[in-house]
């Protein structure tokens, strides 16, 4: 992508600290705003760097909102491909699974506006990509823990599609719900406390709601 | 508001018609556009009216769609209150509530986005407005709900504030979900019984979650 090509190991670090820089950039904009729909103009302003030289890094402003996503999402799906495969028992799956959403959303509150400004059309090469890497891993991962909880026995059955509404709704709704509704519900922005409890909460809702007593 | 007045038994009808018109055009746009974020002349021409002709009925576009953000939640609200003084068990009111919202979210799919729009910027009269007629009596009511089953000994002890983020949270993500989400899981757009499906297994959750065993 880069066309002059000087001191290649030195520009490598330079690259990737540059591109890591308008991540870190975008995402305290979004923070800031409140919202993942946020200029390339004010993004370019935190970073100090002018909208071209987004746009050199990233090809366009999808492009480094894809790679932002890509980040806030990448950790999270890989420790979740790590947890389906490991042997314990189907609810301590679940209940890590629950926790993990919740926190990741609480590092990256505006995680759910950023997917669904990226998935917004279908057919773009950005949604069928976000789609491959997060969407349906995300759907297939949930699914096993679940239809190996059912097929232990130890969960009732339980449609995996309406369960994976019901989780990943509750998780965001928490963080993605309007500044208003937070203020009046909590008294104020949730701290680390308040996640933990809530992701304990959710996950003694959901477990308490699957499993055969 | 009207300047120049007729017959006024005769124009009233046709002011409200004129309205209620309005309204099922942003409504309709919005469903097509599968986002609340819609333009006035795209309202203006599903109504086969122009752009003045709307601001001259409701003040302004966000005159608009505040007035459709009442008319899609004020019944419900309406019943909901008539639900919290019913003298039924608190969890046949927790299992009628959950029910009651997941239908208005199907029948208004647009409603999550278009009240997190009108109540973005939390000083405007807007969204002071929707927070009094409609944000804060749901809270209340559902804590009403939530408390009374808590003291009655039929639910485990629950913060009613994690409880709204689950309820809503569950409620919404099965119709404020992206396209591609939507597809993935259910295969397709949920159908009238797989609304009813929805209601029924969140609220098993949320009661089988809630109840003390």
């Amino acid at each position: 992508m880069r066309k002059g090509v000087a001191t290649p190991s030195r520009e490598g670090v330079d690259e990737k600290s540059s591109r890591e820089h308008l991540l870190d950039a975008a995402s305290a904009v979004m923070i800031e705003e409140g919202t993942a729909d946020v200029s390339l103009h004010a993004i370019a302003r935190k970073a100090g760097l002018t909208a071209p030289l987004v746009t050199y890094h990233f090809g366009s402003k999808e492009g480094l909102l894809l790679a932002l996503a890509r980040r806030a999402t990448g950790r999270s799906m890989e420790q979740l491909q790590e947890l389906v495969a490991m042997p314990v028992p189907p609810e301590k799956k679940l209940r890590i699974h629950i926790s993990g959403i919740i926190r990741n959303y609480a590092r990256y509150p505006y995680l759910n506006n950023l997917l669904n400004l990226l998935l917004r059309h279908e057919a773009s090469e950005t949604a069928q990509s976000l789609k491959a890497a997060f969407v349906a891993p995300l759907a297939a991962a949930q699914r096993a823990i679940i239809e190996e909880g059912v097929a232990s026995g130890r969960f009732r059955p339980i449609d995996p599609a309406l369960a994976y509404f019901m989780i990943t709704g509750a998780a965001q709704s928490y963080f993605s719900s309007n500044r208003i509704t937070v203020k009046l519900i909590l008294g104020g922005e949730p701290d680390q406390a308040d996640v933990e409890r809530y992701a304990r909460e959710v996950g003694d809702m959901v477990l308490n709601g699957l499993l055969r007593s």
